[in-house]
């Protein structure tokens, strides 16, 4: 048996996320698949981050244990034909030993969020950008952003479905940049709570609109209540950009 | 009746090009469509280049001549939620005088051609680049690209279904860069022959490969003879980028 390391790149778009439904095509399901007509095998992908519908991601580090022997080169070959046409594409792999884990030795996750704030809506970035028509106040949301580093109880900013045992995440980095007609959000911690991200790129746009005042996202986090979330940003504009090991 | 010129993005990928055809969808189509069903006119747009099947733009002028009165938002609001679901967007709007022309008043236009040359398949960009699975050589496509500089007969870079009168165009700019894992090919002239970019990325893309040399290039060129072509790139990675008046 070999571990293999497995990092991929997806368009959210079409799956109901990473991990496995019963409703619909996901990421896990359309590799599992190919690595089954592969080699015969029904193994488990393990992904550094479940993302959720619609969104989507530049390099996902997975693993899964193959029993058939097999070179990098063959298995990256041999995968990427046979997940076609799902817009899925395995970018490198590599043998790691039996206790590397996708999941549990990852150290840290970096997220960026595209925002594209033109009167126009976007026609090649359909689906891949969230789409507010309106321009935003950049200097604003990186002051409000200030208020969410560092080590916090983030219980507003976390989905009523999260299985996280503990609200409290460090949060390394939460920059606000222009990029031409975008903003660009990036995120950076050892880890996240479900829909945190999305949560907190909710919040950070109601300040960039003027709606909340950069103060107010310390005031939203430290209500530690849901019901204090301003907005939670759409899925689409969300991409997994790396994992540190 | 005002003349209005109509700046728009588009993905090509589902589209026939840009000019109105018996057999598929084209950006023209949907375009006049959407203006019938706002104003109950039947107009014609013209733009500054006629794209082929799946090629996009970021920025395409056009004009269009309407009777009803309207201001700039107005119409750019309701042909943007009227050309929905396509992957058309209206991104400006501005009046012009009637003797503005997109297609004639047009004093340069520009396009970007995107190649990505890592071993894996595009998930995210796919139908937005061409995909080679190999490196190429960037300074000696660069240096290939210098010989088609100037103002030459472009025959061996014109389809054979080009209408210009002439096959002698000015090439003012063709530059190779790399960006990231891709390779950018920044194509500037006044005019283009029909086929004219596709055909001079083609052939570098051979020299970055080493099966040509980047003299070859002037030799095909010279050849004036579209037997000397080495290969015509494919649609889905060329961008029209922007025109000039």
């Amino acid at each position: 048996m070999t571990r293999w390391r497995l990092t991929i790149e997806y368009d959210g778009e079409p799956f109901f996320g990473w991990q496995r439904q019963a409703d619909g095509p996901t990421v896990q399901q359309v590799l599992e698949e190919a690595l089954h007509r592969m080699t015969g095998e029904r193994a488990s992908f393990t992904a550094a981050g479940r993302t959720d519908t619609g969104v989507h991601a530049l390099a996902m580090p997975t693993h899964v244990d193959v029993t058939r022997s097999l070179t990098p080169h063959r298995l990256r070959e041999g995968l990427n034909a046979l997940v076609r046409p799902h817009p899925v594409s395995i970018i490198d792999v590599e043998e790691v030993a039996d206790e590397w884990h996708a999941r549990f030795s990852c150290l840290g996750r970096r997220y960026r969020y595209r925002i594209l704030t033109r009167r126009a809506p976007p026609a090649l970035d359909h689906g891949r950008v969230w789409h507010i028509p309106v321009p935003l106040n950049v200097a604003a949301m990186s002051e409000g952003a200030a208020h969410l580093i560092g080590r916090h109880d983030f219980t507003t900013f976390r989905s009523a479905q999260c299985q996280s045992d503990s609200p409290v995440k460090t949060l390394d980095r939460l920059d606000v940049v222009q990029a031409g007609e975008e903003i660009h959000v990036s995120a950076a911690a050892r880890s996240f709570l479900h829909h945190q991200v999305r949560s907190m790129v909710g919040c950070l746009a109601m300040v960039g609109r003027g709606q909340w005042s950069p103060d107010d996202m310390r005031k939203a986090l430290e209500a530690r209540d849901r019901a204090a979330l301003g907005l939670n940003a759409p899925p689409q504009g969300l991409y997994f950009v790396e994992a540190v090991y």
